[in-house]
């Protein structure tokens, strides 16, 4: 693994030379882990003129934190050593750097101003989000990642459906799909697992409550696993009781249709808005374009809210490679909705097209 | 609550004017809940020179954010409005505010670029920690959230100790101990819960493995309540089995008797340096002070790791109704280690000295 680490580096670092800075420095912890392989917390990368350099406040645990790429050196800050990222600037200073290009997005001003007054002569730049850019297209050993923690989900998730959950509450089913999550082999969840029922159904990133589920009602549930620091979701909602009223299998109907049609509209080259217009125009000419979440999607990986984001106004297009969720969701104020939500990697036609990693029905379940 | 969160900014806006700022950026999310009793993701305050504004980047959701202050003006961006710092500072200058203290400690270089292009007269100054300060010193309100989340971890940990432990690995532990933490009314865990096993024992923050608990073994946990929003913290060590080791009563002893010796010393008036001292040469000179963790405790409060920090260097002195955390420990590579760790209201000595708050027994209990 390590070689590909240091691969991402040399790329990193040609687009910087390119823009005129011949160092930089990686203080986002999804983006360190992304270049090195870890990325305990506090570490900064320098990607130096001579040497790259991980600059941890202590010492790394390679069991809790991931191993670092043997072709880096690691240097462990001792006692109250003060900010890595002035450490790590200060050493650009003295591999000769002139200029060092940081993450103003994620750098805070007050750490901006200590580089600047240790090392006045070093000139900052911004690297903006060149690492982001670079995380976007995935290869296939991120992917296998991905679609094991899928399957990792769609375990639990399979295996919480075969249980009772007539009176059991959100929180309850919460925590219990995230215990089957790390049984099944999950660093841990994705992000919280979001547990949603009857008037609470459909909304996106509900946090569970002590409402217990009861005949009658929508539930939705979205989790995901955390395998080897990739992360993925899956969303989807059921019927309890033995029939869905109408305005249920309506409304599931509905929003299954524009999940589809946003899940059929990827390919590499389709344009990130023409993906969220897929499925967003399904639930706008049923009259729901009101009160639709902002995205339809997102791109998934080291973090669960990553680039591309699949809404309105996005600007760009798909790759190969690129794993998205596509997740419309429709909630009715005090009656509940429907979200359903995969992550897919984008594949060309050629390859049999976009590739669905939550395979779990979405047949509408009455439980 | 309003008048408390009202009373709080009144103290903020008298600070910032003695520097000469007449209005705020409130951004690190703690922060915005301490002034105003709610924190949505993303959300901003701004203490303006006419006007208090919490703005949101969408509608805050009351059962799950708390409720916002009703004395205070909130508004929601709509659609996607950009930065809601942006928009605060903009209003700011609407209000003919010259000077904007802003959180350079939270804010990022990009946002601090993107308000001074967006309103170039107004000039930028520090507010520094001035928020995390009022924060460091509870009122009785908040006092009695964190002792409410300690009973729950309490009775979290009692519960625990009652069942079976051989065989079952560190992450099903910690998992078990979460969910009895929610059974119990608290929000969540106030942190990742630590489980810790044999060799593993002792460690700081550990993450929770696949190991399983065996005889012989110590067993060290790390868990605190969130309630109402404030985070506590105990950490107590046992031992598997029916009778401990030598080394393992003698390390314990030791460890308990220099938390005593931090808890004795934490009184009004005590620089935070001789607290961590008080303990730290207990193990120091008993040949253990290489590889002792930088601090021996820390404030609770909003977040699990605010001011102060009991630590060699710290600078400063405690103050009455400060919470803190005494949490040595001594961890022997490959053999394990002890950590005992309390959350106590600093008091002084006419009420009674320093209030226990976790209270789960600190005697070596053999499981």
């Amino acid at each position: 693994m390590s070689e590909v680490h240091a691969a991402r580096r040399t790329r990193l670092r040609d687009r910087c030379q390119a823009s005129g800075s011949a160092s930089a420095l990686v203080s986002r912890p999804a983006n360190v882990r992304y270049l090195t392989g870890t990325a305990p917390q506090g570490a900064v990368l320098l990607l130096g003129r001579t040497e790259d350099l991980l600059l941890c406040p202590g010492p790394p645990d390679d069991r809790t934190d991931g191993r670092p790429d043997e072709t880096l050196c690691v240097q462990t800050l001792r006692g109250p050593a003060g900010d890595p990222a002035v450490a790590a600037a200060d050493l650009a200073a003295g591999q000769r750097a002139d200029s060092l290009a940081v993450e103003e997005h994620h750098l805070t001003v007050a750490r901006h101003r200590a580089i600047r007054s240790v090392v006045p002569r070093l000139r900052l730049a911004d690297l903006g989000c060149a690492v982001e850019q670079l995380r976007v297209v995935k290869d296939e050993e991120e992917i296998s990642c991905l679609r094991i923690g899928a399957e990792i989900a769609d375990q639990a998730l399979g295996e919480l459906l075969e249980s009772i959950l007539v009176g059991r509450t959100e929180r309850h089913l919460a925590l219990e799909l995230e215990r089957r999550l790390v049984d099944h082999g999950a660093d841990g969840p994705a992000f919280p697992t979001s547990v949603a029922t009857g008037p609470n159904s459909g909304r996106r990133a509900h946090r569970p409550t002590d409402r217990r589920v009861e005949e009658g009602d929508f539930l939705s549930v979205c989790l995901g696993a955390t395998y080897r620091g990739y992360r993925c979701e899956i969303g989807r909602t059921f019927v309890i009781g033995t029939s869905p009223a109408g305005w249920q299998i309506e409304l599931y109907d509905l929003v299954f249709a524009a999940q589809r049609a946003g899940r059929e509209s990827l390919a590499p080259g389709a344009a990130y808005r023409d993906v969220d217009r897929a499925a967003r125009q399904v639930l706008d000419s049923a009259g729901y374009g009101e009160g639709l979440p902002v995205l339809t999607g997102h791109g998934v990986g080291l973090e669960i809210d990553e680039d591309p984001q699949l809404a309105p106004a996005a600007m760009g297009k798909l790759d190969a490679c690129v794993p998205v969720t596509v997740e419309p969701g429709v909630h009715l104020p005090g009656r509940g909705g429907v979200r359903i939500d995969d992550t897919l990697v984008v594949r060309p036609e050629a390859d049999g097209g976009p590739e669905l990693l939550t395979i779990t029905t979405k047949e509408l379940l009455a439980l």
